[in-house]
């Protein structure tokens, strides 16, 4: 593992392993309906989607807006080359792909009739100047979308000890780095301190039990369960946890995927925003 | 202050105080369209509400099922003598008051179409002996409509040690007594243990922020700073906190209700089952 670097922006709770990228890729297919329903940008508008990552989410947002023209950014190349690979498989060829760092981008002020970011404001230490940075590269009139989880949202049955310490390792790990896993609920001040003026603030929620097991599926072991994963080594490097408490751990939070008895919640937040 | 006595139905972790009835009233009002929505009950058919307390939801149901035939019962006396006043104030007359202990109730079986109970399997001991006792009065094919809380679905913003400790605290005071704070996420896995057919399970939540000064106004301060405050004495008399902590910490949570900064979220869960 890396050293870890105070204000390194390619330092990340969730890392860039291959698990990781499957991870991204299939929780932007499960979650597509509940993150995606709304956002759709008119022909020809120009958008700046902020961290594209490996494009999980590019691809639904350059599919949903097929006449729209998107420049997507990305401080991490290794990422950049598996979003292209991903455009290519979908036949994308509505998004222009650029290395660069969210805190200082190489474009004009008020370049953009909009910009989409998602699951970025919570893995920066400064999300206001992000934020800030953002509103200098967009008209007038035009809109901010901002999509974040809050890990203080998250719940589950049956609870143990153990699965809450996984969960709460994952938490520290991510504070540690100097970044914010409750940003959802602090959204609306976020952008209002940014100076844009906030439309709509929304829950995206989502709540499993065995009534619809593949939505349950999906959520605990295709997204929860292999993101709380990837704090495993930092978790252990820090002396959080002990690697049988954090074996147990992952075992009860799958547990809570498993019908008759399991139930989980999660929630995140959607905002938009006009300057 | 009363002694607790281990196993005594009477104990309660919001206790019987002038506030917390005009708290229970309050929070009735606030969250009829999100907690009733989806309830009606034909002309004619026989309901027990069990646990209608002050008859804060009772008025709601009554009036929103002005046909059907209700029976209320609550374990404390108190209780029933100010939901008949409230009934009263109200012209409710499809109403019958009966003080009964939801675990031993004194109805033949299947003597009902339809059970409704709502924030009382939360404070109980044995929450799954007491549906089985009314899955016992209910007539096969009728439904019971469930709704409780979730205390670990709260978060807020901004988010200090002493808010956390004062929301801790009325947890561990409910938990002390030997119920359970985190129900909402359990109504389905309790609800089949206690041989029903659960049909759904709906979050039912609230998310609050300066664009709903009303909502946050009232989700705040009407209703969960006075909650949290009925758990005041218990938990200086606990040791879970002392009255320096506790003074900020409710002075902390007030600020999320505060505009523009402060945000709030909670959830209850509405579940219907079958017999």
């Amino acid at each position: 593992m890396e050293a870890w670097v105070e204000g390194d922006v390619n330092k990340y709770v969730h890392g860039y392993s291959p698990r990781e990228i499957q991870r991204l890729q299939e929780q932007s297919d499960i979650l597509e309906e509940l993150l995606h329903s709304g956002t759709a940008y008119p022909a020809g508008s120009k958008v700046l989607e902020a961290g594209c990552g490996v494009g999980a989410q590019t691809i639904l947002l350059a599919k949903r807006s097929p006449a729209a023209d998107f420049t997507c950014v990305d401080v991490s190349q290794g990422y950049l080359d598996q979003a292209k690979v991903n455009l290519h498989k979908n036949a994308i060829s509505n998004v222009c792909l650029q290395q660069s760092d969210i805190m200082d981008l190489p474009f004009d002020a008020e370049d953009f009739d909009h910009v989409f970011v998602c699951f970025v404001l919570e893995h920066l230490s400064e999300p206001s100047k992000a934020l800030a940075e953002l509103r200098r590269l967009l008209k007038k009139g035009g809109t901010i979308t901002a999509i974040e989880g809050d890990h203080g949202s998250c719940f589950w049955y049956p609870e143990t000890e153990e699965s809450l310490t996984v969960w709460e390792c994952m938490i520290k790990v991510q504070q540690h780095l100097g970044h914010d896993p409750f940003i959802g609920r602090r959204l609306y001040p976020l952008l209002m301190e940014s100076g844009f003026t906030v439309k709509d603030v929304s829950p995206r929620w989502v709540y499993a039990d065995a009534m619809n097991p593949e939505l349950m599926d999906g959520v605990v072991n295709k997204i929860i369960v292999p993101m709380t994963q990837t704090a495993r080594g930092q978790s252990l490097e820090l002396g959080l946890v002990d690697g049988a408490t954090w074996q147990k751990g992952i075992g009860d939070l799958e547990k809570s995927g498993i019908p008759p008895g399991g139930t989980f919640f999660y929630t995140w937040f959607k905002a938009i925003a006009v300057k």
